[in-house]
């Protein structure tokens, strides 16, 4: 702790809003004093050219000078207050929901401990940019880490989104955390038909503590990309390493493919919709085929979701007891072959145990979980044996987890026989069309 | 059926070697007529120039013509038997075991249908290129396709490389299916100990009959591989979807990334060791890290796996008696946990299930779905109290599927301590080191 520094800071006059350069601990920094009200007794807060805020505990050999003029939009935070009331302007009315996740949260700058979540007016005098992109309107609808995040979430994400459309907001940015954000967005993509305006899943892969944190970049850009034309859920997250854009995935196709990696989400077979460029704040679209927002369309929210559902990666030496118990009790399962779509069929217990559950009335969809193709159980005699057994193999492209998702949510809102059609329709861009740069042959 | 094709052959004295062109069926055909027995009645195969085999059921408008020289190796069988018996010639030794698989398999070309595997002779008379780059031995020791590999067909292959390195043989491939192929080059990999000299393992994604089959190619290269200086378990597939060149994957980082595509193998979190290309035949070392061949070391076997593991995918919505099912009779698990190595842990039953499965002396490792990326169990909350549990977080970048193939060799090999300790050690390439270029931060 340091009164030093707020000594020296008051002497040249330095107030929230300068540019000032600091130079601390032997390292140089550039940019605009935050509101001391973002730090802490004893922290200094920067809004860095990067567009992210650093937090110093300056040290004795604390320096700073001031190195350019007042920036308007840090000198208070007052000014977001004031934009806030002012609904009528002709801009966007987006709404931010948080729902939890490292985004979501806050470092506390003095004790370094990642805070739960911050409020509305925290995340507008953090990220500025947000008022000249939109109105924004933002609630906590739940303070959950992602991996703790079952179905019953996403229901209430997706009501909670609807309300949001009911309201006629022009977009809707959920602040997530980024462990299961690809089953929560294909989630919502499924609860949410005819959506009328564009939903955006937005989360950091690091806390906003660290230089290289994109939850700044990530957030602005989502907000952008809630004022698009595209009326899909998408997921949006760093496209590159570098922060110079980021992609919209769309929802059902989307996976998180690195643990720790800023762009570590990607379209599984198939293309990003869209990218919101950092520099200009640009919406380029890549693809034509989403559906077109329209204000006037409704929403309709079809939240159902049975959880006697199962997802199974099967594996060599897997234990056709294991595999039993965990259809027990169920009423559908997605598979996670191997290949084209394979399980170990010659394996006998295995193949009595399927062939029970389907006359069981039961439901067994096949994936792969080489993620990426198609799959086709029409190539080799496995497949052929496994479709004897009743076990569906034309999913295509669809990914294991997007699947399981679809699977649950048409068993809570679709009889059997309904579900058994529906699991093979492409309903929310969960299957692609073929492609000529596909190689299939 | 057409015998008058074979009638026009004669009257162009053409036969088995020459250079000819067909047209039929609309379509035509340049390259070498192959013998009569790589066919059947009324059908001829021509080896393209692409080094793939077609064979072709000639219409009424068949015609052919001679458009060059005979090649001697295509004249007949024999020039490859002949080989055959001159092992003191000064070329390397390399076996090559069938296990099954597209790759070992053989289309009739008169019904189409696909045979289940070949005998040494057909394998030498339809990739005549092998006698060019080794003495060649083939014994098929098992015909199964990779779906239905198990653990203990791992031990039968690692005894069966292991009686050929003890042979003196310069390098050992094994022919087998693509599905599982990553499991057992992992199994291989830690069941053969200071391995001696190149074990290879190849399959095909598309059968020889199809224009598009890359059979020929990653078997030529995977000979070719087994002459090398890697002493190394690698897998040598496509390395793109041209026909340009192979990689040598290494054993316990691929992964089969792609149902379809002849590139579908690709290096998780790593590199390739090699590539062999396919114009020149000449392999070209990616990497330096690798165990360099030595005739004169033993490869050690062991080739113990204990079957009362698992591999458990972990997904929101997942039923705590599922997970509890499957944790029954194991003696150590591996979790495919969320991000960087997640369970919804606040799900208090399957808290408690593992406490208790850790309590009563069982280990419980965690990997990530993500599949790229190190899993970091120190970053957040949850990872923290999974820790507490007693799960063990720091097998790095180690994939799911090589943590489960290491954990049952292990404990097949080693008691329970010796275990966890040599679990979380880099034993055969299974976790790299950290990179530059590796964004960790």
């Amino acid at each position: 702790m340091s009164p030093d520094f707020e000594e020296k800071l008051r002497k040249k006059d330095i107030g929230p809003g300068d540019r000032i350069r600091v130079s601390s601990r032997g390292k140089e920094y550039k940019g605009f004093l935050m509101p001391p009200s973002t730090g802490g007794s004893g922290t200094l807060v920067l809004k860095l050219d990067s567009g992210y805020n650093v937090g110093l505990s300056p040290d004795h050999d604390f320096e700073v000078e001031k190195v350019g003029n007042v920036d308007e939009r840090f000198s208070e935070v007052s000014p977001v207050e004031e934009s806030f009331e002012k609904t009528d302007r002709d801009i966007p009315q987006v709404s931010i929901l948080l729902a939890g996740g490292t985004i979501a949260s806050r470092v506390d700058y003095r004790t370094g401990a990642v805070k739960p979540s911050f409020d509305e007016k925290e995340l507008l005098s953090f990220n500025p940019e947000l008022s000249g992109i939109a109105d924004i309107e933002a609630r906590k609808i739940m303070d959950t880490l992602s991996e703790n995040i079952q179905p019953r979430d996403w229901t209430e994400i997706a009501e909670e989104v609807k309300k949001e459309t009911d309201k006629g907001k022009d977009g809707v940015v959920v602040a997530h955390g980024t462990d299961t954000m690809g089953y929560t967005a294909a989630a919502l993509g499924f609860m949410l038909e005819d959506l009328s305006v564009p939903v955006v899943l937005v989360g950091s892969q690091r806390s906003s503590d660290r230089g290289s944190s994109d939850a700044h970049q990530n957030l602005v850009c989502a907000t952008k990309a809630a004022t698009s034309d595209i009326a899909e859920v998408m997921v949006c997250m760093h496209g590159s390493s570098s922060d110079d854009f980021c992609y919209l995935h769309p929802g059902t196709k989307v996976r998180k493919m690195h643990t720790s990696r800023r762009d570590a989400f990607r379209t599984v077979n198939g293309e990003p919709l869209a990218k919101v460029d950092w520099e200009n704040l640009e919406v380029e679209y890549i693809r034509k085929d989403y559906r077109r927002k329209d204000k006037d369309r409704e929403t309709k929210l079809k939240d159902g979701f049975n959880e006697e559902v199962a997802l199974i990666k099967v594996y060599p030496g897997m234990d056709a007891q294991a595999l039993d118990a965990q259809l027990q009790g169920t009423e559908g399962v997605v598979l996670e072959g191997t290949g084209l779509g394979h399980i170990p069929i010659k394996n006998d217990s295995m193949r009595r145990m399927l062939e029970e559950y389907v006359d069981d009335g039961n439901v067994v969809f096949m994936t792969s979980q080489c993620l990426y193709g198609r799959v086709n159980m029409n190539v080799y005699e496995t497949g052929v044996d496994l479709q004897n057994l009743g076990v569906v193999g034309n999913l295509n492209d669809m990914l294991p987890e997007t699947a399981y998702v679809k699977l649950g949510w048409l068993l809570g809102n679709y009889d059997k026989e309904k579900t058994k059609e529906l699991m093979l329709e492409n309903m929310r861009g969960e299957i692609s069309q073929r492609t000529e740069h596909e190689e299939v042959r």
